[in-house]
This record gives structure tokens, sequence and C-alpha cells, in this order.
């Protein structure tokens, strides 16, 4: 991301998360409920700990909105960790420590054991995990936030939902809200966020929660698929000009940057592998002056770049690495094999994970918009985008 | 990428493909056989058509190398299109055209359309479909090879195979050859090049040459996954510390900027999903004075950053858009629905994708390894690379 | 800056200012002490208005830091604006206003006009000043603390002060403290914070300060000229293999984005320009076993590299825009020529701007420093370091 | 540079440069003709030695054009080195060496000694030098020339000339030629063109040679000071936002990666740092329904925005490293004090300097305009830049 860009800072159990977001066109109207609301979806869902309670999580704007409005300056975030109190003494900033329980038998699959290595924090795992921690993705939800706000005010939503969880399949949308699928995906999140689990519908999301009940049963922890829509996208974003102007490389790199996320499916992904040719593509046709599809198996790709049809993508999320029964590990100071540490963790973060991948997937195709047609403003944004938005017409 | 970097330019059918690879340490031993190595590697493979044979591929190095070693400053590359005189007339720099013979309709799945209307090539989709076809990653795959022979001078080894192809599955790796799927992926990556199709074994092969074969019987194309290996990666190669750092994200990235993939898997990726955390993650073992695993379902990533393992990722590629039967689709000139255009084209371009796949993970890999480094000469990167090596040694 | 990079936001009179900085190694000692000392350093010097006395900045650090320690996570920073409680209903970021107070008549020199059309705030300027104003710098001088830390770690020390003010000259370093010139920039930038005006001596500061009051006495306001000196920097920092990785113009890039900066000089600077090869290179001599200069006219830098030299660097910085005298404008409301808006502001910003080039060049110096030598951790950096210190000694 | 950026590579006695630069709208005109009129440019200018006889640059265009118009895709560029041939040898990328006369004494002022210990190539400086030459520059000549073909499309006209050489000064643009100075730089550029030294007029053309002829006579060398305009550039490009977007910072920073430079003036540079405020900043008028500007010291750059005045840069050379007379160097295998290498040069190379300015002036604009406007094809371009040309009118 380079004309739009972000960053995020901040430990788990620091005193906060902060975020700069620079490259939003001025005249955008953001208030912080915007962001909240995001914040707000991002820590319901079946499956979470007690963390979640401890923290309604809320966004202060600290610079880059006036009045309700962009400025065109950067915009920074402040998310406080209401837990801080608690740690103080233990992540305070100042000369101080050494903790009193320090961590030191690393949870595998976690940045525990690569990051204490690498960062030299083998004697208390804490200076590795505090940043390695999902939390992190809290800021990016609110960043995420913004650029969903700047793409819904020029007609492209962007919803999500939970395909499934562990062994536990949900019904898709196009099958459980085809319209919404393929028309308005900012309201498909919505319709997800009215189920605890954030499937589509009551059976699915029961049968979900039960493989989540199983998992805490087992103390363990289950993964799952998100699926993230897009739709209102014009034809013309990224480009297959040069690799790094893909779009569907920056989309499953923004996506694979998410904490856990092992593999990501553009379209119909791994199923397009299975077939033909004839199968896989999507014939073009004329009809009523416009080029359209009758089916979108290319989730909205073709040639690295937007064909205007609604982009579908997915990711696929490992379990919690924080195993209630815990893994068998090693202590790095006893130098014997114990069992990990065990952080206070979830059973299941997939329905988070969505959140965290829609504001992914805003901040790509915000960066992309931005890109093709400029728009220090959002007035001068306008006009391209009408224009852009009517590109498939003929005559 | 930014330690590492580089750029490819050039059409299909114009003069030549030109690349720039800037922040190779000064000192690695490489010559031109290094980098055509690799590019006869991309051109072999079942289910090519007649362009493999016209062009045999060699890279010229024009900047960058003295006397067989790397000079630290970029290094220039120039792969030339040997069809190129049978073109001159219709893809000339200079002033002229049009193009007799202008392509108007678009194939589905391409970015002929997509990039029609972004860059304004309606009128003759050659503009779009000479630098949108794969032809590009020839180049990729010769800068690659350099990349590759800086890691394989540490000691790590990269290398491919196919997965499957169509419906057809190929045995993997951990049970055609287990050890050196564990010790030498360079060598598992020649192995495969000892089959036309690029899978493990005989049987293998032959399966997946069927399906190729069927594929062509019914005039179509057919897709598939490959799988890329690196063996001998150190622990601390990405971070876990910024979005962007993450190796996740950034193999990932790589992965999908290539042409038709539309998936991509780090360690078990999908399969990760469906399990309980106590099945996907792994335990870590004290074992002769070493941290180690017993299984490697993390593909050699925990955290954003690589482990020790071996680094497996995997990208599902969709079958060619250019079907021989033709798709349906829209003249843009005539405005009356047509079959797609039919440009020369393959069967199946699965093995040579895993070529590519090798290249753009190896290019990831270096930047990585430049990033936490440094290392403006190979001398100098010797011994914090040997440090970072036994790191997981204990006391 | 991209091994090292950071990003600032924040506007004048709202909340905060906030700053990220990403890619500090692990391991070093840093407290907000550190960062603290130099944001009051900014804050001293003659010629400052009433707001330095209202606000004594503070850095706050929200992130990165951990007992006194860099995690190798984002540095996080958070600098309050104390008199925001005063601006709070004017500059809150919750929908309201607008300004009853809008500034409509752009300052000549300022981004008010430039800003303002830009980013559609003509309606009120207020939108652009808030930003542009120099205050954003204190983030800037807070941030490059934390690279003067590490610099200074390594023996690598930084000092700056003032060359002149309008038409006066003060005595020069290689004059006023030529031991500390080429030994020690830091002790050098401590002699110039014991004077008001940041010369090197009693003299020189009153003839400074002389002209800053002629300036008030005027109602107007005066530039001036900086020099940053760096002591102890290896040889081989920057680049000659590609634009954008040469030294040289990573510094004038990162000086000229100072505010008010209007030219930059490395070494003699427009000097060379006048005299003869012979005269401005600095010749080589072998001495007790080193390569060894008696001059240093480059400035430290040969080719887009240092040369083990002190690194000179100056910079100009034209008067502050807000003239209390006020200047020729056109109110953008009215549409009729008036003066200028005055918003609070000060004489002379001079010797603070010595401060902020000094942040300039640690950040851009440690950049440099962690891309040719990698470093996830201080003690990682230290042999290859030590090398590259010895690199001059021959035998 | 993120929206446009190039990469070039190339030894100066290798077999050819090569160049990329990535983001150009499609639908540019643009023939190698464009390109080899500045590259001729480029090597005219009294002061050259023989070299610039032998090598007539010219430009192939490998990628990125078709029928005299840019595609959208990268623009790849070759420059041939004509006398490769006479250096095949010594110059060759396959393995063999060492060059039987290997450069040992580095020249004082060069990247020969810096280099040399950064990347390893102590035995043989011609590692270093071949990469570190002016020749370089030839290259960022034929990409800029594409960059200054968009600006000129729309009306934005980029022209240099010599302002002075060693202590010669030539008459300055406001006062030889002050209508082109503020409407057309382009013609400006081309009036410099008509004298050998690329001044402005007959007499200062003589007395500059006359320098140029002294430093010959002394088996010398000599630096000057160039002067970039840019005419017709709109209010509105770079900005005050973020550090590196502003454009003061991207100009300064392109203009001293040009080898050789040593100081970067914007507007008025040190003059503005002895005035007062009231003598320096702008006034603002309202004349004919414009805001306009009776002067312009800030060489049309406040905030870091461009403000619709001319853009007025310079640039400070030092005298050319190679000294015909030798300076005192080391022999690096003796370890003994020696005359320096050198390496065949000119006398002066300030005339073809201001070409090069030219470019990286034109290169940084259509960047800072592109990231402002977006531009996937020229004609999407030219309505928003429209308004924005329109956008100092009031009413």
């Amino acid at each position: 991301m380079t004309r739009l860009r972000f960053m995020t800072a901040g430990e788990s159990h620091g005193p906060a998360l902060t975020g700069i977001l620079e490259g939003l066109p001025a005249g955008l109207h953001l208030e912080a409920a915007d962001l909240d609301r995001d914040l707000a979806r991002r820590q319901r869902g079946y499956g979470r700990g007690g963390r979640m309670k401890i923290e309604k999580d809320t966004a202060e704007i600290l610079g880059g909105v006036r009045f309700g409005k962009t400025l065109g300056s950067p915009l920074a975030l402040l998310v406080r960790n209401r837990d801080f109190e608690n740690w103080r003494e233990r992540m305070q900033a100042a000369p101080g420590g050494p903790d009193p329980k320090p961590v030191r038998v690393p949870r595998p699959g976690h940045a525990d054991l690569t990051g204490g290595i690498k960062y030299g924090h083998t004697k208390d795992l804490r200076g590795v995990l505090e940043r390695a921690s999902a939390r992190e993705t809290a800021m990016r939800v609110a960043l995420g936030a913004a650029a969903r706000v700047l793409l819904r005010e020029l007609g492209i939503g962007i919803g999500s939902y939970v395909r499934s969880i562990g062994p536990a399949e949900a019904t898709p949308a196009h099958d459980a809200a085809p319209g919404l699928y393929r028309e308005d995906a900012y309201e498909l999140g919505l319709l997800a966020d009215g189920f605890e689990t954030r499937a589509l519908d009551e059976a699915s999301s029961r049968h979900l929660a039960e493989a989540i009940d199983e998992a805490r049963r087992r103390r363990d922890t289950v993964g799952g698929v998100v699926e993230v829509v897009a739709t209102g996208v014009p034809v013309g974003l990224g480009s297959h000009v040069h690799w790094d102007r893909r779009l569907d490389a920056r989309l499953a790199g923004a996506l694979s940057s998410i904490p856990a996320i092992k593999a990501v499916e553009l379209g119909d992904g791994f199923a397009a592998a299975g077939l033909y040719g004839s199968e896989v593509h999507d014939p073009i046709h004329l009809s009523a002056g416009r080029l359209t599809r009758a089916r979108n198996r290319a989730g909205g790709l073709e040639g690295g770049i937007t064909n205007g049809e609604p982009l579908v993508v997915r990711a696929a999320m490992k379990p919690i690495a924080t195993v209630p029964a815990a893994l068998g590990s090693v202590d790095l100071h006893a130098l014997e094999e114990r069992s990990a540490h065990v952080e206070r963790s979830d059973t299941c973060a997939v329905p988070a994970a969505g959140i965290v991948a829609e504001a992914m997937v805003a901040l790509t195709l915000a960066d992309a918009l931005l890109e093709a047609l400029g728009g220090d403003t959002m007035d001068a944004l306008r006009l391209p985008f009408a224009k852009l938005r009517l590109s498939t017409r003929v005559e």
C-alpha cells in the first residue's frame, strides 16, 4: 500500500494501541462512532473468552478529522487497553523489571519461539507475545473502518460471514442470501452480525456453535473459514502491468498478514484448479447495453484487475495457538520439556477474523481506488469514479 | 520487497523482456548459465503448445555482474523474444498501426476486458494481452534464479513439484520423497524435473498427463496445484511486529502475483481450519541440544516468522484462459456476442507455474534474509547467517 | 526510509501529536527522558513566542518499549498539546462547527493557500494550517531522539548549531570548537545548547540575538542557517548503486522535508561549485595504518556513501511565514485584498530547526545503517558495526 | 516515488544501460526520438572530453510503447555503450579476469574508496567506478524524457540553464529571458541549448567557457550551478500533510541523487535565510479574477505544495573527481601514497548536469501529478488536470 498507507503499534497489555492512516481524501464524513461500530463487531462472536468482556474497545480520533470530516491529513487513532492498570508494573515502558512471572515455555503455533529467538526475548517471551497477539488487529479494524466509510460513500459495500468452523460448514452466501451476495455486501455483513457465529442463518449458526462447544469441551481450540464480499466495485482496480500492482497479490498479502491465516482464496480458489477452463472462466454477455456475466467464479478479479462483479475472497484461519489443555513445548530456562504457557485466550476467533478481513480488504481496495483515480478530496473523486462505474456500458 | 527489489518490463511479442534486480550483495558467484537453467525448466512441462519450441529462452546479463561475480550494483537482464521478427510490424514501438488484425473479443478469465477498459485498449485488446501474458514470468524466473543462487550458497534449497492437475492428484512429497522434503528441496525440484508433468514419481506423472490429455481432447484447458518447499531456512526471517513484515503476507502476496493463481496455502492451509488446535500446532521438543519438531503442519512459519522447519507453500492455478474451443464473449466493436479471441496457447501450464513460484519464493526469502542480516557482500553475510542457523541450539 | 520508517500525525491545536517508528532493533536502552531531552531542546531558543511557554512537551511511550528497552516492535509516541482544552470546540473531531472564527486570508509563504485549494479548505484555512504548522516537527524530534540513542550507543554522535540568523553570521564550528567538530558532534550540540541562539560562542550568540531583536522591532520575522554534524560515522552507509540508495539524496530529502527549509548543502555545498577539483576533493593519506584525510570538504560523503569523516550538512530556513506586521493577501470569502491572517507565532525558529534537523539526520543515518548491517537486536548489530568501523584500517 | 517509479542498471563500460519506468498513463504519444533528443542534449556542452564523441547515445524502446503510444505497461529502455567492444574482456559478465589493469588508487571525491570498502572491491576499484560513473545518468535522462513528454502534453514545460561555472557567473533567467522564465521553461531550455555552455546569452557563455578553459589549462576540473525551471505547473502537487509527501523534500532528494551534486536550493534558497519575512514571502494579489503573485521568491513552492508560480530549483555541482593532474591518494595494494587513478573524463560536466536535473524534476513532478489525479490513461487525466489549472480562479 503506497497511495494509502498505515502503520500500527502497541502491545496487548500496554497502555494503548495506536495507528496512523495516511492518504485519505479530505471531506469524508467520519466519526468515532463509525470506527466503534466495527470495533464492537470484532469483539462479538461465539467462542470468545473473558477478555472481550473486560474491554469494550473504542477509538479516539487524535488527528486528521475536524467537525466530523477528514482534513486530508493523517488519521490518528488511539484504542486504550482497559486492562492496562492491572498490568502496569509488568508492562511499563519505564526501566524496571524483570517480570516476576516471565514466560519461558513457548506456545507452538505462535510467534513465541520464532520471535523470541529473532529479537532476543528468550528469557521472557512476553517481549514477543504482547505484540504478536491478535489484539493488534483491533487497530486494523478501526483504520479499516475509515476505508470502509470511504468506499461506502461511493457505493462499494464490504461484508463478511463465516463459512465454516472446524469440521462444521455453514450455508454459503449464494444460497443463504443470493441477493445481498450480488448487490449489497454491507448488508450481508450485517445479516451475519445477527448470529453469534456470524453464519447467515440460524441452522448454520447452531451447527457452527456446536463445533466451538465441542472444542471447548476438549479444552482445545478450533479454526475456520471466513468469506469477504465486496459489491459495487467498479472495473479497473489493480493492474496486470506489474507483479506488485496486481490486486490479487495485494489482497492475498493483506489477508495473509492477519495472524493465524494460513490460506487465501480469490473467487473459486482451489476449486478452479480442479476443473476445465470452460467450466471456470465466466463468459461475457451483452445485456441491456452492458457487458455482464451470468456467473462469478473469478470472484470479481481477472488479470489482477477488478471486473465489476462482486469481489469474493476467503481466508482460512488455523485454531488459536493458546490451547487450554496445553501443547508440548520446552522451558527455555530450565531446558526441559514442559507444557506450553497458557495466556488467557478464546476457543475460537473465526467470527472476529471476518471483521479483520473486511478491514484489510477495505484498506486494499481504497488504496487501489486512489491509485487509479487520485483524489485529494471526496469531491474530486466523485466524477472519475462515476465514469469508472459506467465503463461496462457499451454503445 | 524493499531491501531487495525488482521490476520487469516487456510485451509477449515485443523485442524482449527486461528486468532489474537491485539489492544483491556483492561477491555472489553468478553466471548466465545459472539463469538459463531455470529458464529451461520453466519451458519444459507436459501440456505446452508450440511456442515453447520456438523460443528457447536465454538471459543476457547487461549489468551487475563482472567476471562471474555480482558487483553489488543492480542486476540487469534481457531475455529476447525470438518470435519478434514475425511480429515486428504489429508490435513496433515506432508510430504505425493500426494492427490489421485487432483483438476485439475479450477472453473471459484474462485481463483482456478489465485491462482494456482500464487502459483504453478496447479497440485492440492486444494493448493489454501482450503484457498480461504469462510470458512475463520468464523474467521473474531469471531474476528469481539469482536469488536462488544466493540462498543456495548459504545452504537454503528451494524446489517445487506438481500436486495435482485438474481432478488428478499426485503423490505428495512427504510420501514420494520424504528425505528430500525435509532436507533438500533443491534436489526435490530436480527430481520433479525428471518427469514431464513435474510430479515426483512415474505413476503420478502418468496420471497427471492423462488429465492434460483429456483436456486437450476436449479442446479445453486445465489447472492444478503446485507446492514449493524451501529447506535449510533458518529461524527468524519475517516478523510479527508489523502487518507488512510478516513473511506469510509477503509469500502469499508474491505467489498470488503470478498470473492465474487463485489460492495460496501456507503449511497445512485450509486443512488447518478444519482441525483442533492440538492437532494443528507442532509441539516443540528438546532433542540433542536442539529445539526440534516432530511434524511441520505450520509449513515452517509461526507468527509470520520462519521457525527453522522446511517452508511449505502451495498455489492453485486456474486453467489457462485461452480455451481452444473458445468461450462466450462479446465483440467490442460489432457489439455482438461472439466466441472469444484465441491466442496461441497451451493446454496446461501448471508444471511451469511451479518454477515461477520457486522464483517468487526465492526473491521473497532473499529479501527477508537481507532485511534481517544486512549484507553488502556475501562475506559479510556469512557469519550472521551462521549464527542464525545455530539459534535453535540451546545452552 | 524503508528499513526504518516512521509516520506522524496530529494537528497543532488538536489533542495530541502521535508518531510510530518501525524497525528499531530490540534491546536498545530507551526511556521517555531520552525523548523529552530533545523535545526540551527544540522548545528553547531565542526568538520564540508565547506558545513555547504554554507547552512543555513530553513524550509518552505507548508501545515498543518495556522496562526501558526496545522490544523490536514499533515505537509508539504521544505528545499532548497542552493548549487543546482552549481549542476543543474549534478543533474537535466530532461533528460540529463551523468555526466561529474561520481563517480566510492565507499567509503568503505558508501552505494556507496551496493546501486550501488542494484539500478544499478555502472556507476555513485552519483545515490546512493546523497540520502544516511546524508543531508537527515536535514528533519528528521525539522519534529522531530514539534514532539518536541508537546511533550514540554505537559511538555515532549528532549535533547541530546555528551558523547565521538573517544577515548575522556566527563563528563556524571548525573555528569555534574544532575538536568537537571532528570528534564529538554530540558534545558540539550540547555546547550550542548553552547559548540561547544555539551559536557556539558568546560573541556570536549576541550577534545572532541582535538580528532577532531587530526583526522583532520591525514586527517581522527572520530565518537563518543551521549546520548538523555527525561524528563517529563509519565508512559504507548509503550507496552509489542506485539513485535512491545514495545517502546524499536521502539526507537532502529528509532535511528539505522540514517546514521552511529552502536549501540544503552537503559538505562544502555551493562553495564546491566555485572552486577547482584539486581544491575541492580531499586527498587520501596513509597514516598510522589508516586511510585518512587532512580535510573534509566532502562533508563525509563520497559517491553517495559515508567516507568515515564527519558528516556535515547545512539547511537554510526562510523566515517564519506568520509576519506580525502581516503580508498582503486576499480574503478568500470577501474576495478582496486584505492583510494575511496572523496566527500566534515566533520571530525566529532557527535554533529549533537545528534540533529538528538533527532528528532527520539521525533517522536517515539509522535507516542506512540497518539497511547495510541488518540488526534485529542491538547485540546482532555490534560485531558487524565494529568491523565497519575498522574498515579504513589497512595492513 | 511510488505512483510513478523507476529503476536503472548498467555499468559505464558494460554492454548497455537499461531502465524501467512504471506507472505512465496509457495513450501518451512517445517515440524514441523524444528520448534521443534529450540524450543528445546531455552529450553536448563545452568541457566534455573524448567519450562524448565516441558515443552518440540512442534509446531503444523494448517495452511499454506500441505504435507510438504508451500502453500503460512499464516503459523499458536500452542505451547501448558503443565502446563496449573495446572493453569486452575487461567487463564481461562471464567468469574470467582478473583485469590486467586493476584500479587500485582511489580518486578522492569519487565512490572509489567508499564503494570499494562497502562492496569489497578494494583489489580492483573498477567494480565500483563502473556503476558510480555519471554515465548512469544517461538512462535517467531517457526515462525523464518520457516524463517530460507527459508533462508537456498537459502544458507543463521544463527547462534548465547554467548559472555559473567555477567563479564565473552567467546572467540569470529573470534578466536574460524574463518572458520564458515565467511562461515557457521548455523554450528556456532550448535557448540554453543554443550556447555551448548552456548559458542564456553569448556574453555569459563566453565567460563560462573561459572558466572551463582555465580549468583545462590547469589540468584541473571545475563545477558550477544549474537552475531548473518548470512553467505551467498547477497548484496542488505535493502535500504538507506528511514529511515524505512534501514536494520540496522529493525535489531536493531527486536532485541530490545526481552524482556530484552537493547542494540544492528551492526558490531563493540560501538568500531567503538572510532576509526578513516581509521581504521573502510573496504577497497574494487579486487580479482579473485570479489569485496572483507579483514575485516568486518561493520558487513556486509553499508548504511543500506547488502554488501555480514557476517552479525554480538550483543544484550545485562540485568539480569532476577525476582530476587530470591527479590528486593525492593511496595505492590500496602497495599501501603507499600515490597519485589517484585517472579514468578518461571531462573538464566540466555542468551543462550536462542541467539536462539530468531536468529529468529528475520531470520524474518527480509527474509522480506528484499522478498521485494527486490518478490517471490510468491520458484521457482520464485531462479533465481533473484542467480543473486543477483553474483552481486559482476565484468566484
